[in-house]
């Protein structure tokens, strides 16, 4: 039994963390437990991570460097992300079931993500990232870097940086090699490192994935058995947070569908999860999770948070 | 035949590069037309790095924000120019191959090696890292951080932290299987990230290993047929840019283990390498080559640069 589980940003950087190291490895081995758990249950995992938070950190950093030190690009900064949260998280898994004394590896394999410069993204770009600058510093790193940089609506200016539709995942044959030896995986971190096809070469690009979008291709690649989101809400919500909320227990992926298309989820935040459970249900006809990383074993059996059925 | 190639810092930040990213591409891929030209001739090739240059950068960039955001450790750092350095190389050897006509898909990983906390590095640690601190900082940071920081002989102050010896590569199965279904590997980046057991427990530890020694480790590991240090010196010499100095064309190992130990070769340039190669024929009956970067291919047909042999 494959399972592809996508913890949320939460999993390492918790609300109200300031990021030190010490917080991420405390954060990360609550999570490692909720894995743990799956993993002595006999799933064969492979876990996805967001890496939001990270990245702001790694580009704020660059920012800081003196003027005559170069600052990386968007996507070798998501290459770092992933050999950085990829080491916490397998390094506290397999910590976690050496505990209770089961012997695994649990790998890191840094993914490319196949996009396509057609998307509409590419042309209006939506994603804000890293940190606030003023009209004038805005005008300026547009100018010196060819950066996108809007108003952000919660004031200042941020860059801004397509956020284009997943389409394959490069490394899915090694992740399946590795699945097949017993290893543990951890994949596709923050949506893997965007490439795109340009004059007939692959080649890297200034871009983020959504995290769970990018699972949601990874599972069905991976034909795995199912695909579990694992938040910090309960599972998913109609009217979420306004008179009349319902929480769906067990949804068919059309009905959930008609929700989607109606707005129901806000982008950004339940939006993608939703898509990217609806998009597993629809290629493979099996089942979606979404729920609570705490209660994740509840969740894959179905007794908490959201099921998505065909 | 597999052969674990080691490239030099070279490879990626060559000399008077000021490391911006398209510098970092342009020495890459000059490096994965030489690796590429041993996948083509039938190798299976494991790649490792070095990682200074970039493990010095993103030092320098975590000590350039504002002191309220917590700077990451040394161990998170090599995680990061693991996923960084190893896109590149992937990223760019595959490109090369697909120009050649060859499809082949090469995979990150990202490793651990094991160290001994009762390495006598811990109590004398001898690597400089990061940037050069005035006394008053160094007294700081030495309080605040609990670092070592000695005066650098090159002048001012400097973090200095363990090199211990590597004993183990934690992924070494997860490498075989990926190597067994024919993928390019890129793993050990940096000599690893060092962990240790501390009281039954792997923890991960703020030191640094030597990345020639660490690939020897791997070499053993994998029972490869050849360990190939790619560098940007054409071989090993005797007496090295002094009068009556001498190339090695052919030596064998209980030679330059004499000449090793009689203080040949200096401490963090072509010592290591010599140690990672001796280490590596001695436990495995087989050669060991050191060479130009450039002349791959030849150095490890054993017409260009040193070969070690039994």
């Amino acid at each position: 039994m494959i399972v592809v589980v996508a913890l949320g940003g939460n999993a390492i950087t918790p609300r109200g963390s300031r990021g030190s190291p010490g917080e991420q490895w405390e954060a990360v081995r609550l999570a490692a437990r909720a894995l743990a758990d799956l993993v002595v249950e006999g799933y064969k995992l492979v876990i996805t991570h967001g890496n939001g938070p990270q990245v702001g950190y790694l580009l704020e950093a660059f920012d800081s460097l003196p003027a005559s030190i170069p600052r990386q690009t968007l996507d070798l900064a998501v290459a770092m992300t992933q050999g950085w949260i990829g080491f916490l998280v397998a390094h506290s898994v397999e910590e976690e079931l050496s505990r209770r004394g089961v012997r695994r590896r649990a790998i890191v394999v840094p993914t490319r993500t196949l996009v396509s410069l057609e998307d509409p993204e590419f042309s209006n770009p939506s994603k804000y990232i890293g940190r606030y600058y003023s009209e004038e510093e805005a005008a300026r790193l547009s100018r010196e870097h060819g950066w996108v940089l809007k108003r952000d609506p919660r004031g200042g200016y941020r860059r801004v940086v397509p956020s284009p539709t997943p389409l394959r995942i490069l490394e899915v044959d090694a992740i399946r090699a590795l699945l097949d030896r017993d290893f543990i995986v951890v994949a596709a971190g923050g949506g893997g490192i965007p490439v795109a096809f340009s004059n007939g070469t692959l080649k890297p690009v200034e871009a983020v994935v959504d995290k769970d979008l990018a699972s949601s291709i990874l599972a069905v690649e991976l034909n795995a058995d199912s695909l579990v989101i694992l938040t910090d809400v309960p599972g998913v919500a109609l009217r979420y947070g306004k008179p009349g909320e319902v929480w769906l227990r067990r949804v068919k992926v059309g009905e959930l569908r008609r929700y989607y298309e109606e707005g129901e989820f806000p982008p950004g935040s339940m939006g993608p999860k939703v898509l990217a459970a609806i998009h597993f249900v629809e290629r493979t006809g099996r089942r979606a999770y979404i729920g609570l990383l705490e209660e994740a074993g509840g969740v894959v059996r179905g007794e908490r948070g959201t099921v998505v059925e065909p």
